[in-house]
């Protein structure tokens, strides 16, 4: 493949093919697409920045798609432009499964301020949510008022969708009794918003008790010793009826009004852009050492025999890291 | 200083000497020093992992001290041997803030068959948790039946000690009304236990109606995806009049059953030593690439741009990695 040769000022201009190709050159692998991609997102980055960043997670079942369509409906309706990216690191190589699929959102899929990207092919979380971070530039880029970010909570994904986003909403259903459904240890403490779902019908009574429960839960779960003047918010809505869809798209935009107020927001913004750095080293510093040969050689015994107790943790740490750095390393 | 030339088979007796002396060696930064104490752990491997390690965290004021005190008395006067170590990586430089003080305890300080050891100085948290962790592996050897871990809770100390621990305790107090004071946002979804202390006198009523509270909250909390089949208990104790702290000693006993005949407890320490190697392996090359010269002068530049939002994230960590190992990596 030859170089994409994308022109900077097209894509700001709102060009749909050259978002679509510069997300494309950006998801490359190819060492030299790569370097171009660099050069792409360095003349865009003064671009950046102007959308409003938005988290979305719930598990299968919870009405995820129905709700994003009728949450970018209303968005675009109102006249701002939306994007749609997904993290989804089990999605097949060369095809994404989340989002690739746009018969899942029809309406949205046809319209013209709206943009949706199938989630990349497979990888770490790490590659895959940085090609999604990097997407979410270029479509800044692009103009679009608001980047929402989907992920279907596999790992770690949640974070990592958390880490890159102003607002994380999470989508729940209320079950039998007052129990609430699947979701993964350290998620609610993401949330800044939970929004308790398929609130219609024979179900909105146990809706309302389930949120009324979480709103109690929460407060308790939400430390003193938080700065955030955030406190998260659970709400319900019914996204195949549309109500209370708008009450979710205000207390986002009541969140960004009070933390932009604070400072908190470009806070926020700033300590996920150095946190990422730092987590990217940290994962490719990884990937080298273990696909350094001597440390490839070790790494089997020495896993295995930590895990078995055989060998201090701290001391296995320091081999692979003599092996890898080829050099004794103080403590 | 020269070597400690520790005799493992006295350490192995329970000689407290050698066993303190043991910790100071570990806890040593000097590189002749690091390597003794690699051969000392490395004799003991096969002589540890039998002790229960039990985690404690809870804010100042929460009676923590008291507790661990009433606690550790049951202990010792039910014939078990108790280590209580400390992971507080806010202590001053050659002196241990919070357990430095021997009078916080002075019941179980004077006993044969408590060993309470001062927290190490400041350091890293890596540094200062994994220091811990070996002087647990020490006391390990020297044959106690428990490892008490305590920490304050700073940064990311809890976690620390989770990851280190087979039940992570949560000692907190009703306040006014039902609110509960000070934890942070996440530790409670760390704890297998959370313990309303000064449940006495004016106050029982109200760590009551915090704790069936809280019960609630945890219930829904507690994700449906979890494996682990231990629902987190929610106690109420007077550390000071010594009611309810056996209960938290049934509970911990209980725990230890249930999931080591699931094997549970098992699979959690093997899962602990594994995620601990490469934290340690994470900590250090983050060091060793702060510390590369080229990366020093370029870093304050790096991080600047991506704060400031001017160099994408991934770029800048592509950019010091290519410095750190002086190659074109690919993506």
């Amino acid at each position: 493949m030859g170089t994409f040769a994308i022109d900077p000022d097209r894509l700001r201009a709102g060009d749909r093919r050259a978002l679509a190709r510069s997300i494309t050159l950006v998801e490359s692998e190819l060492p030299s697409h790569q370097l171009e991609a660099e050069a792409l997102l360095e003349a865009l980055m003064p671009s950046t920045g102007g959308s409003l960043r938005i988290g979305i997670t719930g598990t299968p079942g919870v009405g995820k798609s129905t709700f994003i369509e009728a949450f970018g409906s209303l968005l675009v309706d109102s006249g701002l432009r939306i994007a749609v990216l997904a993290v989804d690191p089990s999605s097949p190589r060369g095809g994404g499964s989340i989002l690739g699929d746009k018969t899942r959102m029809t309406r949205l899929a046809r319209d013209e301020r709206a943009f949706i990207r199938p989630s990349p092919s497979a990888g770490t979380l790490g590659g895959v949510a940085s090609r999604t971070r990097e997407t979410m530039l270029l479509c800044e880029a692009a103009g679009f008022d608001v980047v929402l970010v989907e992920t279907v909570g596999v790992g770690q994904s949640e974070l990592a969708v958390a880490r890159m986003t102003d607002f994380f909403l999470v989508l729940m259903l209320a079950g039998a009794g007052d129990e609430l459904q699947g979701i993964k240890r350290g998620v609610m403490e993401l949330a800044d918003a939970l929004a308790i779902n398929k609130a219609d019908g024979d179900n909105l009574a146990a809706a309302r008790r389930a949120a009324s429960t979480y709103r109690a839960a929460l407060a308790l779960m939400h430390g003193t010793s938080e700065v955030v003047s955030w406190h998260p918010r659970v709400l319900t809505c019914s996204a195949l009826e549309g109500t209370g869809v708008a009450e979710v798209w205000a207390t986002i935009e009541a969140h960004r009004s009070q933390l932009t107020a604070s400072g908190e927001l470009q806070a926020r913004r700033r300590a996920q852009q150095l946190e990422w750095l730092w987590a990217m080293v940290d994962e490719r510093l990884r990937g080298a050492v273990r696909a350094h040969p001597q440390v490839a050689q070790a790494l089997p015994g020495l896993e295995r025999d930590v895990v078995d107790g055989r060998l201090a943790s701290t001391t296995a740490a320091r081999r692979i890291l003599e092996l890898f750095l080829g050099e004794v390393l103080p403590g």
